[in-house]
């Protein structure tokens, strides 16, 4: 392992974190907030110790492993996690420090699940950096760090690997670093636009902005108790709906777009199963959901909003679906499961793995009445090879296996069943809401501090696939080599 | 698809089928029952049609693939709980024929989920084929049929594979039939065995003896409404563990000791895993509930009693397990998809399934960290080639897809999360019990005709490991060729 390397580069991450805070601070100062030095101090902590660290960077061995990778994106989530909760925990806001670094965890992670009975006593200083760390979450923090870092391309894409969602990450272009420009280009126009369009509906600038961030990272903190639902207003409603849809794309679809390559950015076959689960699952739930609103288009409304809320693991609500009959809710748990698309901002299993998988799986039983037949999996035009397949079944049971301890070890906490399934569920899969006692009217605030860093490690987990998350737990890897 | 042959091999099964059913009849008829007639018009019937259908056998053609292997022994078990849930439904002691069929899919594939709100008012003749039903489905249908029939060989290995629990099935000896005839032998022994050490503790003849069917078959039904608690004896409780952990042992294990290779006997990888789970599993439900109980031994008692009877999916009950602490139910639930081992009568995933998975869950993390290592697993000493890893990961994934997709469809029925969860997988991992209103003291009277009808579909899938019975429902399989 290369120490002196990973260092380095955490030392890196901790400058752009005392940067990114400059943000919230220069919001608490514009409203005059007392809360500056919750921000100033972690600022200067992370400069002083990003520049001890950085000063570690080796001279001559530089190789650096897809493992160090690994290991440099877990240790770099957990730190700015550890350092984004202080100004939480030092402004009082957040009283105990577990309270802050899960809710920290849960906007890095664009998670979302709170720990907060009353968003709304937030000062502007603390929502704005709340609902800010689902931004930064949502495209990757190292991948911005690539991006206006003038460094050497030899270690990048391992970091980048490690942190995209998905199970595999093409580079846009030749160069790593104009690939994560690229996608941080995107993210920006995109995320423009909806502060744009939000504001024409009448919303405040400020609600406007920290929305567009819960939006495009696929987050879910709400600056309101009701969530999206308090500005009642089917435009806002419909503009984030789409916005939320258009951020579980994955972007390379926008990419080519941009490029001119209508055909190639629509032939994605990911995205045709996408767009057709969730418009399944619309007309499922509207249709299952009728007779509680007034007429279809408003049980529509409602549908299609917490349908690209929970399929984007974004997590926002503007209904408390807890209370639509169990067939809608069951449909929204599975959802929970599927994610949105690859090398998107949402978590979950993803399209992409989901559709190879349930292929795989008719593949199989081909196989069994044709015992000659070959097993084969294509997906987007290209047959699947053998390895990919063995990764994403290993990824899938491993996720169960992770997913099922840490039901158990929940139900430590003695709350019922589909409380502790689902509390994980959303954690896991980066969503937020889930049902029972964390439905989009409960939240997280009812767990023990235990209960709390399991959730806030499942949210790590999911956010980066796992692996690098557990690796930091295998002492193989720790041995010197 | 030779048809000929599939329906001659469906003909024989039929008159086994009368042949059973005569054995109920002579306990109506020694308890002086009036249900003789609810027993004599269905073997009348099965007699006649069997007769017909045998005469359909081939004459020159006798070609038989895996595909009809599958096929007869899915038709096979849809037939046998259609005639055998004919007495309960004549007699008029289950009015519904949907509930008499529920009832029989559930004795057949062991699972032990009843409708019935008030067992003990069944007569002594339903009680005693209801639990035969379990004793004949342990061990399978057809491979009665091969034990018994004096045959041609050609066909019987795809009867035995798409019959016998587990991911592989070995012939003990070379003959096919013999090695029928061994696990029916060693099945018969274990059998009598129980009956005897019930009876020498005080339990009478008949209950001893229905009692050592639900066991060895691991089913679950019982004949009292408080399940095995009635008889309030902890030898009862002792001897009944320890059978149901026995029955759910590979009875490949039993051949090597009557073999005299107890070496060989027990090595088994998979047996070690199996023992341990329960020890583990013992352990932990014994000090959560320790509090519960008068002391550490009577909590042990019920425990070891209840996972037991969840992990070799028997399903009987000495507890209300849904009034214990949230982690225990946790582990229970958890243990209902582990299953019990391969080969053995037991439901669920099979502890050879959940090790190799696991393992190679290690193997790919392992990988990614060093990629130059090969991703091997070994089990049972040597090494799972790539195609029975791949046929694994698959089958976990379309079980999953499958139990998934009959948790979304069953909340239809409008129960909450924990119910409609643990029904499903209750029937599919074929236990009987689930957790709240399925736990040892409710029923699945609750559930409409269509829930009903979708979970006996999950038991049979369950029990026939999916594949047979799904292909029924796929086009290509009826095409002909």
């Amino acid at each position: 392992m290369n120490y002196r390397m990973i260092f380095s580069i955490l030392g890196r991450i901790m400058h752009v974190v005392a940067a990114l805070l400059l943000l919230p601070l220069a919001v608490a100062l514009l409203y005059r907030e007392d809360t500056i030095l919750a921000f100033l101090l972690p600022i200067g902590v992370l400069m002083l110790l990003g520049t001890l660290l950085s000063r570690l960077e080796p001279r001559h061995n530089r190789t650096y492993y897809a493992r160090d990778g690994f290991i440099t994106v877990a240790l770099a989530w957990i730190l700015i996690s550890l350092f984004g909760a202080l100004p939480f925990w030092l402004s009082g806001e957040i009283p105990s420090f577990v309270d802050s670094f899960f809710e920290t965890v849960s906007g890095f992670t664009t998670t979302g699940a709170s720990i907060l009975t009353d968003v709304e006593a937030l000062s502007h200083g603390m929502l704005f950096w709340r609902s800010f760390t689902h931004w930064v979450g949502g495209m990757g923090v190292l991948v911005f760090v690539l991006a206006v870092m003038p460094k050497s391309e030899g270690n990048s894409m391992h970091l980048m690997r490690a942190e995209v969602p998905g199970p595999t990450v093409g580079k846009l272009v030749s160069q790593i670093r104009l690939t994560a420009r690229i996608l941080y280009g995107i993210y920006i126009a995109m995320t423009a636009l909806e502060v744009l369009l939000l504001c024409l509906g009448g919303m405040p600038v400020f609600d406007s902005l920290v929305n567009a961030f819960g939006t495009a990272g696929t987050g879910g903190f709400a600056i309101k108790n009701a969530s999206i639902g308090f500005y009642n207003s089917a435009y806002v409603d419909g503009v984030i709906t789409v916005f939320m849809i258009l951020f579980g794309i994955n972007f390379n679809v926008f990419y080519f777009l941009i490029a001119g390559s209508f055909l190639r950015a629509l032939r994605s076959e990911e995205l045709h199963w996408y767009l057709g689960i969730i418009a399944v699952s619309i007309a499922a739930i509207t249709l299952n959901i009728g007779h509680l609103y007034d007429n279809l288009l408003q049980a529509f409304r409602y549908a299609s909003f917490q349908v690209a809320s929970i399929i984007t693991t974004t997590g926002f609500a503007t209904a408390d679906y807890t209370a639509w009959p169990e067939f809608s809710q069951g449909i929204l748990l599975l959802l929970m499961f599927f994610g949105a698309c690859a090398g998107s901002t949402g978590g979950g299993l993803k399209t992409a793995r989901l559709v190879i998988m349930v292929k795989s799986g008719l593949a199989q039983i081909r196989h069994l009445f044709q015992p000659r037949s070959v097993v084969a999996v294509k997906f987007e035009g290209k047959r699947v090879e053998e390895s990919s397949l063995n990764s994403i079944h290993t990824f899938f049971i491993v996720y169960m296996m992770l997913f099922s301890g840490s039901v158990l070890l929940l139900s430590l906490d003695h709350f019922d069943f589909a409380t502790t399934f689902s509390a994980v569920a959303a954690c896991i899969n980066n969503i937020g809401p889930g049902i029972g006692l964390v439905g989009p009217t409960g939240n997280y605030s009812i767990f023990s501090d235990a209960g709390k860093l399991l959730l806030s490690f499942n949210m790590l987990a999911g956010r980066l696939e796992i692996f690098p998350i557990l690796m930091l737990f295998l002492p193989p890897v720790w041995k010197r080599k």
